[in-house]
């Protein structure tokens, strides 16, 4: 199955696919300074949350390589209490980018009475970027390979939004699962919401099943009724954005009314998710906050205005499926079902 | 409540909104000649089921102006023969264009022994022209006026598609409800889903609702059952392209996705369509086929590719809502509810 590695880091070189550019065009750029990270983080070049963090940390490093060679190691902590800042101006609603920023800053400070020069912090810096990548890769392995086990081999699954490996370090989510039932030998078939607004559907899942050789049939958010009356689909998985300590589940915009659907067609809803999607303050899906968006992805989604002036667009980012239409939620360490309060504690301890 | 007729005729001069250029110009174009109209059927500028059969009538007319000064009713005929065969061959597949030429052509043979002249048979003609046209007008108000009677002051409805006035003759099918409530003094708001893949609802029943005053807040269709659980949406209202004699209904696709959301809702959903739309030789849904279209049209919407090339794309035009998920079926002769063979035909007769 080929890969495409959404991003590498080798000697002071961040390598990312652009992905503004998909699905048209498979590019990748070399970000060899400080700037150019910042603009891809910023133009969305790179995306998903988890994807942002680590493109973040190797960036730390992208910004360090020159006071990385620097003997003193004041200046190398000058240099990074600027690069830090920098980044985290670049996309300042992404909660994954300040975090791995502050565990980049952390990692320093925590060796900073102990070593002498700067490249001795440079070098744990690196490793530590390493270390973030790889626990994301691990996380999505893992995911994958639970997930995997609820697959029959000839199945089909309908997937919305993207979850994919572009968001990701490697594997993703909800894509994860895929993947890791076609490496176990299953033959099954993806149907992808186009996912409007944005399109992350279109243009991102089909892309990246296509390129890992997993069939895959686009269609409109509003077929996914038909398709599921026509029996052609054995269930459905999405990934996360937020998910209430309940079970409750913020997901990109469609998610509840496709978990609707599957309840009326007696279709198994899944969530795959690690646990950091996991907000253990809220209570319920009811203190998520829902991001209204700027109407224009709306009305001007395609370069084409397609809706008059004036008119009123609600253009919400995400909605709340309720715990009760989750069959199960695809985690690290296991699969939580039924999916309520006990059971999340459970697998999560 | 401002008009926007979507056409008109008069002294052999058929004017049409190009509905190819909405929802950012509102153009009127005059087709003075045969060749214009066929290519205003032919290219969408009319479009809707009944608005195509109104224009093929007045086409009619206009293609017979010069015919109808000319003595010879022989000339006539022999025009008349000409001009049947040329628009129906504008857009083969409108089982509505054949119909209201059929009618055209009943009319003019009806008469062809009894008259000396072809202006005879001419301004026979367009009144046969006007009469087709003002049948469909008194329709549209009669669907209007029993649909007005479901909605509350204060209630908020979702539509999906266009089943508007420029669909017919002024006033729609669907949206002759909303506008009729209106005009009873209600005050209503509209919920439009945009209707991938060809945005109908984005591009023209937002710009109806807007043009006539009526408060419209356009969504992209997964948001529908969002707003349903926010509790914002009160009932749906949509139309029909065929209806088996069990009230099996289809119509655009999506429109099944929008009932299940409805009912898991507990929200009425409503089909607001005239006798015509009913194919009794159908026992119910199955029989209906389905169109499937061009896959272009959900991966280049708008001139611009959004989803990888070679990727397999499902496209049906229609989907079909079973007579269980329907409240009531709003036609020209009353409500139809529950919905089912007997009271189907009890309305009918």
């Amino acid at each position: 199955m080929q890969t495409v590695e959404t991003l590498t880091y080798k000697d002071g070189v961040l390598t990312l696919i652009d992905q503004t550019l998909l699905p048209v065009e498979l590019r990748k750029i070399d970000c060899r300074d400080l700037e150019s990270v910042w603009e891809a983080i910023k133009m969305l070049r790179v995306r998903g949350a988890p994807a942002i963090g680590i493109a973040a940390a190797y960036g730390v490093c992208v910004g360090l390589q020159t006071a990385g060679t620097n003997p003193s190691k004041e200046a190398f902590f000058r240099r990074l209490d600027e690069v830090i800042p920098y980044l985290a101006s670049s996309r300042p609603t992404a909660v994954n980018l300040f975090w791995a920023l502050d565990r980049m800053k952390a990692k320093a400070e925590s060796v900073r009475a102990a070593v002498e020069t700067g490249a001795e912090v440079f070098a744990l810096l690196e490793a530590e970027a390493r270390e973030i990548h790889e626990e994301d890769r691990r996380l999505c392995r893992a995911i994958g390979r639970y997930g995997a086990e609820l697959l029959k081999d000839g199945d089909a699954f309908l997937t919305h939004c993207n979850a994919g490996g572009l968001a990701t370090a490697d594997y993703g989510t909800a894509l994860a699962v895929f993947f890791a039932a076609t490496e176990a030998g299953k033959k099954i078939h993806v149907y992808a919401d186009e996912t409007r607004p944005l399109l992350q559907g279109a243009r991102l899942t089909a892309w990246e099943l296509l390129q890992r050789g997993i069939d895959v049939t686009l269609i409109c958010d509003n077929m996914a009724a038909m398709v599921m009356r026509q029996g052609k689909i054995n269930g459905v998985i999405v990934g996360a954005d937020r998910i209430a300590s309940n079970g409750d589940t913020a997901n990109k915009i469609g998610t509840y009314g496709v978990a609707v659907l599957a309840k009326h067609h007696g279709i198994p809803f899944y969530v795959a998710a690690p646990f950091s999607t996991f907000d253990f303050t809220l209570a319920d899906g009811g203190g998520i906050p829902i991001e209204d968006r700027d109407p224009k992805e709306v009305s001007h989604g395609f370069g084409k205005q397609t809706a008059p002036d004036g008119v009123a667009i609600y253009n919400p980012a995400f909605d709340v499926t309720p715990a009760g239409l989750i069959a199960g939620i695809i985690t690290e360490k296991g699969v939580i079902a039924p999916v309520d309060r006990e059971t999340i504690r459970k697998v999560y301890e």
